[in-house]
């Protein structure tokens, strides 16, 4: 059910980073269910997690241990099948339990390993099995194991997504690659967004947090299947500095500029993979909100449009209802808007405006666009020049199916 | 698909209300599709009215009527097959052409009209038809004419929905009955919700309009369906002062008491009428959350559980799956929520406490409680002493294919 092209394959090693995959029977046998990211000695690590208050327990370990290490971690532990969220005290010693483990087998202290699980919520993570799984894994690190944590990492997913970009730093070469899982509901639980990204760049800290938080906002905040924020997002920037150009030190260097581009391509095409894959999809739909006095509006009226089953229920059924989209936009609590200057279009053609049907509008144009897999659904607001774009995916019958029918 | 038992008719005729239908072709032959409320000269009336931003023309002419006539409008006239919303400048000329030939008719001023409209969106209101239609309704009008005229309001709604009170005030019986139509989302456009509540209780203006307030906002401001604010929701409450009781002047006066518990009772009825005739709905739910700040705070608890996709899904296959609860408890943006305070309960069965599955809790209690039609939703935030619930329905196959794959 996913929609538009797969990523694409095999992704660019980094400097720096191993990765292994395990069969360790975390929910069921047979499915690779257990990832690790080795990180060279030195590499710098900034994290984004879920604003869920309940938040999952290798949630708050791994941000605990990502300050205890000064934001330089050795390892990251993945598992899926289990989201070890809604698990209480137990949970967070099963998330402590499987750091030392792996941070035992490997040498390092505890506190350098960060976990990450998905799968499940409100079932006690099986740590036994999980620790049996580590030595297979360890064993499996490579240089080029991205693809396969990818497919390491997916629950319901129904395609592995990766990205990865090259620039050039100083006449040096700079690797950046990244995974991610998720978005759309899993079964029989919800949705859990998991992205590991990495780069062989020389980056100080803080300019790696901010680039996190920057690429993070433009992309993975910026997606919505059905709004249900997760117990376990959690997105992670590494960068091993294995490449030799002169550190990125100044927030004002132009090549920090040529990097952020790099990283926000990037991170933009693990999102909208996400989407692409969102269960029960059979549309990608962007919605650009523009002419705001405020960003914040501007996704506010987007988030609305993205968000309304009404207007996602139009777009499974390739049906050009403007009317929806005026309504969502009118609910979506802007204030003193003048709904005389709002104008919509679907993929450029544009459909209402001055608070009606546009005079030109034909519903063969609007059947026309709303027929294609991708569309864009374009939103001035007539007040502003502040714009704001939101991806989101369709609300088809396999979504409630997959949701509805399936416990596993 | 609608769930429990439906509204108890006939209802009890008011003293100085009179209704009508008739058949106009709005939208199709042979429907009745326009009623008119004849309201006793010197009835008060009070208003309620969507706070979409794209309102829909007759909203905008019935707030200016209403004002323009100091509260004490003659006529409502209300059709369906069509919300004359998105209409732009002819669809404001359009409701007011409807109001003046229906006061020429009856021989009162044009503001004396409220006009109300539902059914599509974006057409043009076929004036034409409806002003031929007005001499059928007025001859129509009778003081019994309150369970067709509940027929008469309808669109998608598989049943009438209306709800009779009577009290007694000084020794005098004192009526009130009311109609409702909507929720869900109409095809192929959106929920639009009507209400119209007569009484012929003698009050002064800011009292009906205060007490107007306080019940929508218990009964029809707590409910959901979808989260989609419709352009076209209107709610009248008249009072026509035929009982011959004092007149209700004082705000502490006990007597008043006694009408807003009918009057809130009458609403909450007829506000979970409309949920249990939501599109697609097989189950009927209350999320009720207590121990919060404020009753803001427990509002946006209530409305993340009852609009999250997940949440609705689970209902929908009578899943117990608290894991989704919480996810959407813990996204509700309550400040610094303490989750390990937070307990949740399906219909009496604790399912969750300290922030984990309850360890009393058995999946099979589970599934007994989510089996039911009529579910009712507990969460325990720990944090203080208010409370607030909102209703409403679930997520199914129905509704995807409802409004998605129907376009009249």
């Amino acid at each position: 059910m996913a929609v538009g092209a797969p990523s694409h394959f095999p992704l660019e090693p980094v400097a720096g980073v191993r990765l292994g995959t395990a069969r360790a029977s975390i929910r069921k046998p047979g499915r690779r269910d257990l990832v690790v990211l080795e990180l060279a000695p030195g590499t710098r690590a900034a994290g984004s997690f879920t604003r869920n208050a309940f938040c999952a327990a290798p949630v708050t370990v791994a941000k605990e241990h990502l300050a205890a290490v000064a934001g330089e971690p050795r390892l990251l532990l993945v598992n899926t099948g289990n989201a070890n969220a809604g698990t209480g005290e137990q949970g967070m010693r099963a998330a402590q339990e499987s750091c030392a483990a792996l941070a035992q087998l490997a040498g390092v202290p505890a506190q350098a390993v960060l976990p990450f699980s998905t799968g499940v919520i409100g079932e006690q993570l099986p740590v036994e099995r999980l620790v049996a799984g580590l030595p297979d894994a360890l064993a499996a690190l490579d240089e080029n194991g991205w693809d396969i944590a990818a497919e390491g990492i997916m629950t319901t997913d129904t395609r592995p997504k990766g990205a990865s970009r090259r620039i050039v730093l100083d006449g040096v070469p700079v690797t950046l690659s990244g995974i991610a899982k998720g978005a759309g509901m899993i079964k029989p639980d919800m949705a859990t967004m998991l992205c590991f990204v990495a780069t062989d760049a020389r980056i100080a800290q803080p300019l790696l947090e901010a680039a996190l938080a920057r690429a993070v906002d433009a992309s993975f905040n910026a997606i919505t299947v059905d709004g249900d924020t997760s117990t376990n997002d959690a997105c992670i920037l590494a960068a091993t500095g294995m490449a030799a150009h002169v550190e990125l030190l100044d927030p004002a260097d132009p090549r920090l500029a040529v990097f952020e581009e790099a990283l926000g391509a990037l991170f933009i095409e693990l999102a909208q993979a996400v989407i692409r894959d969102a269960e029960g999809a059979t549309k990608f739909v962007a919605v650009e909100v523009s002419g705001g006095l405020s960003r914040e509006e501007c996704r506010r009226v987007a988030y609305a449009v993205a968000e309304s089953p009404l207007v996602k229920t139009a777009l499974f059924a390739s049906d050009p209802n403007w009317g929806r989209i005026l309504a969502a936009v009118g609910r979506a609590g802007v204030a003193d808007l003048d709904v005389s200057r709002v104008e919509v279009s679907i993929s450029g053609v544009r459909i209402a405006s001055r608070g009606a049907r546009d005079p030109a509008y034909t519903e063969e144009a609007g059947q026309r666009v709303m027929s294609a897999e991708d569309i864009t659904i374009s939103v001035a607001l007539g007040r502003g020049d502040v714009a704001a774009t939101v991806w989101t995916s369709d609300l088809s019958h396999d979504y409630v199916r997959i949701n509805a029918e399936y416990r596993s």
